[in-house]
């Protein structure tokens, strides 16, 4: 009879299509992200685009149609690289990085945490020729309502908080901080040592050791805090 | 008479406080934001909260009062690095990376971009001690509704979405997305060759050469776009 072994759980997967594959793994490589990189949580591999360019200086981009500044990666050139790096029938989600795109929110990022994992493409320029994206079933994905250099740090954000959802990734020091976010309100204050600081004190209630008493102050000061700074999250609650 | 060299600029000025300083500059030190960072346009300089640690172990954070998982960074300690990293009286907005935070928007990354630069507070843990923001008068300000593995992913995309704005960053190519944006709609598909790829055709009325008529569409796809995935950015419009 074999002694069978626990079969080894395959990493969460992370794809990057980029033409700056040298930024990556980047801060992901270091503290919480780093170390299960390292001890093989998850695994990240970094296409350059332009291996796939045309011509002897490996074009990628070209001039909008239509007229306008600026450059649009060639719909042919991505799909290529992309092809090359994500074989057919990965069940991965495949996400372009785009300020058009929908909102990334916390419980998108624990439901990718909970697949395969992800392919990742990163538009530089004014943006990517549009075919592409239903051509090779990209969907659009945004970090907030600003504009980057390229997609390149939105992809880092998007592996950022994949990762620490991970099983394994976060030891007690680290959890516990996104349930509160993921009730749709903002967290309550903290504080700790020392109990009086430049003349501000921790609050008396957090000192008494009256457990009901001070949960009930942590959601008064949640709710407080959401309805001040983001009234927004408590549309759907009455 | 002298003749006067005009002053040299000084450069806008990032200061990082962070428990990872050999994150920075990262991705901000390749493509657009390293050859601007290689050009002193911008200057980024981090520095250790921990060099202002207790003890011998150097002790930065310690258990929440009241009690609850996790550890908060204290407030003596983050006041001390402030004060040694920032000299009183030194006019730059102080951020805190929060998902707390006033979501930052394109509008904020722009006043930020002209005003003299930044200093960055990264948070670690569950938080920082409450008493340290007013204290040292930080602004808590969030990129997304996400929870990340720290502050300083975020910080890395303020600093890079400011820093593409200062004048002289980016050229021709590279500019004109964000008007886009800062009107509030999110920004009409781009096209360009081959005309014809898999099927898919540029559409007609961007080859045709009429300028009126491509303004009109364009307008068209960023409105249909904004109300198909952010009706939440037309609130303000009738």
């Amino acid at each position: 009879m074999d002694c069978a072994l626990p079969s080894p759980v395959p990493p969460w997967r992370a794809t990057v299509l980029t033409l700056y594959p040298e930024m990556f793994p980047g801060h992901l490589g270091l503290s919480l992200s780093g170390d299960a990189l390292a001890r093989g949580i998850w695994a990240l591999d970094a296409h350059d685009i332009r291996a796939h360019g045309l011509g002897r200086h490996r074009a990628v981009d070209d001039t909008p149609a239509g007229g306008g500044a600026g450059m649009v990666l060639r719909c042919d050139v991505l799909a290529a690289a992309i092809d090359a790096a994500v074989p057919a029938g990965d069940p991965r989600p495949r996400l372009l990085m785009s300020p058009r795109g929908r909102p990334l929110t916390q419980g998108r990022v624990r439901s990718l945490s909970e697949g395969p994992g992800l392919v990742l493409v990163c538009g530089r320029f004014e943006g990517v020729d549009e075919r592409v994206i239903a051509g090779r079933g990209l969907e659009e994905v945004s970090i907030g309502d600003y504009v980057l250099s390229g997609g390149e740090p939105a992809a880092m954000i998007v592996l950022d908080a994949c990762v620490r959802l991970l099983p394994g990734v976060m030891g007690r020091a680290e959890s516990g901080v996104e349930e509160s976010f993921e009730s749709g309100r903002l967290e309550y204050p903290h504080y700790t040592r020392p109990r009086d600081w430049e003349g501000r004190a921790i609050p008396e209630v957090l000192m008494g050791g009256n457990h009901a008493a001070i949960r009930r102050w942590r959601e008064a000061e949640s709710l407080r805090l959401t309805r001040e700074r983001r009234p927004d999250l408590l549309t759907d609650v009455v």
